[in-house]
């Protein structure tokens, strides 16, 4: 496994192996990976001749309150995974290489982005598109793997793509989940062994919510209601949010029709958690 | 000569001639092919196997007070100009193909753009972002070739390819002039004849603050006061600009040292007519 940290050697190396004929998968990573990056690893890894997987956290995405500090960083252990899953090359470029000035063409999200976890993260979405254009365009991917653990990021991602045509497919892949349901993240180990006790509601709620909409009910405010009841009753976590939406458009609705996505955000003191299902009906 | 309007069918034709080991050049251009675009289409024949240029006048470049419904067109006449040339492929989308919809994630250039013609057009460049960011994704060349005579867009896309990445090397061509001096644009044919005999008047007081700075000269007012004086007195045309700065930064000096731009803007009642000349002064 090459380790990469420049952009024009990486460059250099994807061009080389592009007019060998190879096909580019990219996994976009922040590192201190979980089976929810490996999962991304092993589908790329299926369907691509190289598998670069990026590890780089982007300043640009967190907020001035945020954790950029604090977010966890583990390189060794990243690169033994990695390793495991046969990814061919590591990105890891510094915030130096990356941004060597404050960059001076942003790109602004003007869809999408005003819900969830873009209302809360003014910038953050921006953030994003910056530098997976730069990876895009640093990589050149004919494929790029993204969790759906982050359904708002993927409805991001898919509108960068068609708005500035890359040439490249944004592959979603499932959620992983612990075997009670909680969704994978590098944030879990921030949580007490109380709260990771409690953490399983926040998916249980949301596959509950799925059996009511599967026996006829139709209103997004009554389910919105019994998640949050659920998640305020049975966990110390803060309710940031509980929504519903169009998806991938991410538009109000009025009753549960077509393909939508319900989502929440909930605090707990030493991580913010995440998660979502997708479902159409009919 | 190919003629594609489509930008997936274009995709993939770039595509099999990459994989075929063919680099690429592109010529972007709006249309109404003068010797400058000739130019740029010769050099970029030189340089690389396969030669796009691209025809669009992009909607997202004009103010609202701007003349895009009057910017000219002919596009038969453009398509024998290029042939000649040897050009291998004309793009030639329509607004609908290149903007289905009111493109969700814009560019904004945040440097270099608060100056000459962008003062005067705020959104000018995030135009320009958009739409040449979009044509590099589309297809995907090794060079790009644009005109010094637009020496801030230069400096623009400079920034833009260094911002996110581009792995494509923009070459920038000498303006190409008139024999009596004028640089050559779209814009000249709306010149009435007494207009365009006095048009020569702004390369020749670039030329003259030139010989003045060789001669020693080495204040910025001096040379501003004295070619808009040129400008004024032999001229009917309304200084829009005239403006000295460092190159290709865009910042302002104090004394003419180094690389530097002299570059003004002059408007003719049908036809705002812009030039420069960029100086090395030790």
């Amino acid at each position: 496994m090459k380790v990469i940290s420049k952009i024009q050697e990486m460059q250099d190396y994807v061009l080389t192996m592009k007019k060998q004929g190879n096909s580019i998968g990219l996994v976009p990573t922040m590192g201190y990976l979980h089976e929810g990056h490996l999962t991304l690893a092993k589908k790329a890894r299926q369907e691509n001749d190289l598998v670069v997987m990026s590890i780089f956290v982007n300043p640009l995405q967190f907020g001035p309150k945020e954790d950029l500090s604090t977010y966890p960083r583990d390189l060794d252990r990243d690169l033994k995974l990695a390793e495991n899953e046969k990814i061919d090359v590591i990105f890891h470029p510094s915030v130096e290489e990356m941004y060597p000035n404050p960059p001076a063409v942003l790109m602004h999200v003007g869809d999408r982005t005003d819900v969830l976890c873009g209302k809360s993260r003014p910038g953050h979405f921006d953030g994003v598109a910056l530098v997976v254009s730069k990876l895009f365009n640093i990589i050149q991917p004919e494929r790029a793997y993204f969790g759906r653990k982050d359904a708002q990021q993927v409805a991001v991602i898919d509108l960068i793509v068609a708005t500035y045509n890359f040439p490249i497919e944004v592959v979603a892949v499932d959620t992983v989940r612990e075997e009670d349901g909680l969704a994978k993240s590098s944030r879990n180990v921030f949580l007490s062994d109380e709260e990771r006790q409690q953490a399983p509601v926040l998916f249980r709620s949301l596959a509950n919510a799925q059996s009511l909409i599967e026996e006829g009910e139709n209103n997004p405010d009554s389910i919105i209601k019994f998640i949050s009841e659920e998640i305020t009753e049975k966990t110390n976590g803060k309710i940031d949010y509980v929504e519903i939406y169009s998806y991938p458009e991410l538009k109000e609705i009025v009753e549960l029709k077509g393909t939508i996505i319900i989502a929440l955000a909930v605090k707990f003191p030493k991580a913010r958690l995440i998660d979502n299902i997708v479902i159409t009906n009919v």
